[in-house]
């Protein structure tokens, strides 16, 4: 696909619908909306709509249709993997006017608009008794619609799960123009195939969602928080399964090497921490729930599991201030690494227990292909994020080696009965890698649906599907 | 589609395949799996064929593509909905020998054939510590691979999720005789659309189900069983959303209405309840974790929130022997409802708050069309099962009036953004209400899925779909 041009009379037909204040052709705005948070990509689209409200996106899918030109929804512009890039340009269709919350405090249950703040969404529940789990790092500048698009997850999956264990119902608009309902608001639902959860994580390529029906679960009133500092990262991957093993169920099991720590302090105000120079790598541990003697004993029970491993003090966090103090820290990670250089950023994620392979497998890769990575993530549920950074590689080898040792680590996370993305989305950065956790058979039924869903292919063109399918 | 007859040269390439002592020509057999738990339908396969791995699954599927005979996977034979009924004949898969079990204690897993049975699972992950939640009432008798295809739920969905929930990843034969997975055996996955979630539900019109990786949980120690009498139907549904807004997730919440009790306690033995004549209907609460001081707890906020009913004593169960006779009778309800008289069962789910305005209408239906209903289920996430009883109604009616009856309910459960079915399937007996749930533009989306997957309408046909579609 060529880089698009829209026509004058089809630009004039938009701003009839959106009105004239909410299309823009101006390049600072086109820009604006041009990047998410993946690497260094900028692709503009040639014209930025925000649509007020669903029968608006109906008309615009219509015309896009017949006029074949590509539609890609925006949200926040957080992703990592390329989702909100318009590729060949087209209508970026911001959905930043999509931003109701209706809390059903009878059926817990939110109904929630597609631009609404993550954050923002879980504190209306929390304001109403109500706990909305998934919690991506981004959380304070994500949408909600994006993480249903991405099929996002946070640091709470392992207990609670993702952000599709939530999604009862969608509305969304089909490239057609039609509006439709996925499913029911109902928690139970074997009412003919899942399209509730095929457009989920379907990364804005089936449907434009315009409107979200997710479940609530009553809130816990309390947690213990603590950092363990472990002197072998090996060993501090080791770990996380045993907890498991030993009947725990944590609600955050988080993993940092060193290097993400350490220019995480660097980068974030208001945190410090004291380090010894043998440890290698942390392990945030929360657990939550109503009794405090209960999360007592939990803790209890892990600290029973972490004596066969060798570990510096434990910290216990010891007010709310320490425990946001550290969360707010475990969460600039990602940007704190990046900012220290351009980087590529993969999302790995394999059964849990593999996952000191997986980081003996990454670090052997680094070895082999010459770069340097900081590993951190969701380690109680197998997700780990892999930087890889720059620094001073030159670009051929940037350009050419790295990508064989990504292909490396993609192949040992399949093999290891892992996948590519955890909770990132393949988007645009990851796609081109889908031959090793695909067979052409899945990759064709794959496309199939998509044609079903969007015959002109208008919707987020050149996503998720690898090039030469 | 005519019923079908399979050419002789098939039948010997079919007994190639599995071998003599697998294939099964006879009427006896042929009628054994012509039936399962739907009303008193029987539909012989043509021809009863019982593969013995992957292999032989496939080679079948190549053929009955190549020949376009109709292929109706077979389990338990305890569906609800008729899913697995050879309604035009040809080959019935019976996947009986397909039994293995694996339980994998490092990641928390189970890989399961899909002939298993869900106890016998259940009981595998118990003895090594875990828990698979997931209990139909038919736990004894169905089958994993039933449960996958059925989206199953059971008495522990509202706190654990439904069959779906716990399904990671799915070998499957699609009717091409290729053999595929459907995703990674990790609790999080962004990577392309999720194949997984389509396939669980789609009652055995998608592929066939040869593997399935299931997540598990630890599993908990300690649990309270209470039995509460309610004067008043209507308060006992009423109860069920508040103990939710209390800020309580019960592992289990049924609802017995009192002909469901009075005919359960006749059928079962070893049960026996002292119930005053003025009771209308039962819960069946259960509250589950690993600290009795923690469920006390619970158990007296439950009964602070029942205080606002009219309800007689609770009875708590004070022995392991008190809670598997309560279980066991509530297992029971729905062969002791059925056993009474040739009925017709629907499986209703609703957002839970409208459980009251459900019975109600249902109630009134009855009246309207001259037909007696015995409701019980899952009321702790909005799932009613409603028995229609035919008593001594005369057939007209049964066959007129009755379903006139059953399409005002469905209207109803989605007029309260409920759907038809929580957790038996659409299958046969359903199928030609699907016009309430859905409009034309999304049950062609699911025929064109279905077409995807399968062009040639050769696996389960005539399921889920209306006939006019």
């Amino acid at each position: 696909m060529e880089n698009i041009i829209i026509p004058q009379e089809m630009i004039v037909s938009l701003e009839k619908i959106v009105g004239q204040s909410f299309l823009f052709l101006d390049e600072e705005t086109r820009k604006h909306y041009g990047h998410d948070e993946t690497e260094d990509y900028n692709f503009p689209p040639s014209v930025v709509i925000k649509p007020g409200n669903t029968q608006e996106v109906s008309e615009i899918m219509k015309l896009a249709n017949e006029y074949k030109i590509p539609v890609v929804p925006i949200g926040g512009r957080t992703g990592l993997s390329g989702g909100a890039l318009s590729i060949y340009g087209g209508i970026g269709l911001s959905m930043e006017r999509f931003n109701k919350i209706e809390i059903d405090e009878q059926n817990l249950q939110g109904i929630v608009e597609p631009a609404v703040i993550t954050q923002v969404f879980r504190e209306a529940a929390f304001e109403k008794g109500l706990f909305y789990p998934p919690d991506p790092s981004s959380q304070g500048s994500c949408t909600i619609g994006g993480n249903v698009a991405e099929n996002a997850g946070g640091a709470r999956a392992l207990k609670y799960g993702v952000t599709k264990d939530y999604v009862l119902n969608l509305e969304v608009v089909l490239p057609s123009g039609e509006i439709m309902w996925t499913g029911a608001n109902t928690l139970k639902n074997s009412t003919g195939y899942n399209l509730t959860q095929l457009m989920v994580g379907s990364e804005g390529t089936l449907g434009i969602i315009t409107k979200i029906v997710m479940k609530l679960l009553p809130k816990n009133s309390h947690n213990i928080l603590m950092m363990v500092p472990f002197f072998k990262s090996a060993q501090a991957c080791e770990a996380v399964a045993e907890i498991f093993r030993a009947g725990i169920v944590p609600s955050a099991l988080e993993f940092m090497e060193r290097d993400a720590i350490d220019w995480t302090l660097k980068y974030v105000d208001g945190v410090s921490l004291d380090i010894k120079d043998e440890v290698e790598a942390h392990l945030l541990i929360e657990v939550d729930g109503n009794y405090p003697d209960m999360l007592f004993a939990e803790a209890e029970k892990i600290m029973g599991v972490l004596d066969q491993f060798e570990i510096d003090e434990i910290l216990f966090a010891d007010s709310e201030e320490q425990k946001n103090a550290l969360w707010k820290m475990r969460r600039a990670v990602g940007e704190a690494v990046k900012s220290n250089s351009v980087y590529k950023e993969e999302d790995t994620v394999v059964p849990r227990y593999e996952l000191p392979t997986l980081l003996a497998g990454i670090k052997a890769a680094g070895k082999k292909y010459g770069f340097h990575s900081v590993c951190y993530g969701h380690a109680g549920d197998g997700n780990l994020h892999v930087n890889i950074i720059k620094g001073d590689m030159n670009d051929e080898n940037w350009n050419t080696e790295v990508p064989k040792g990504i292909r490396e680590i993609f192949e040992l996370t399949v093999s290891l009965k892992g996948t590519l993305s955890g909770e990132h989305g393949i988007g645009y950065v990851q796609k081109n890698y889908m031959d090793i956790a695909f067979n052409d058979t899945q990759l064709q039924l794959m496309k199939s649906i998509k044609n079903i869903f969007d015959p002109n292919n208008i919707l987020n063109p050149g996503k998720i599907l690898p090039d030469n399918l």
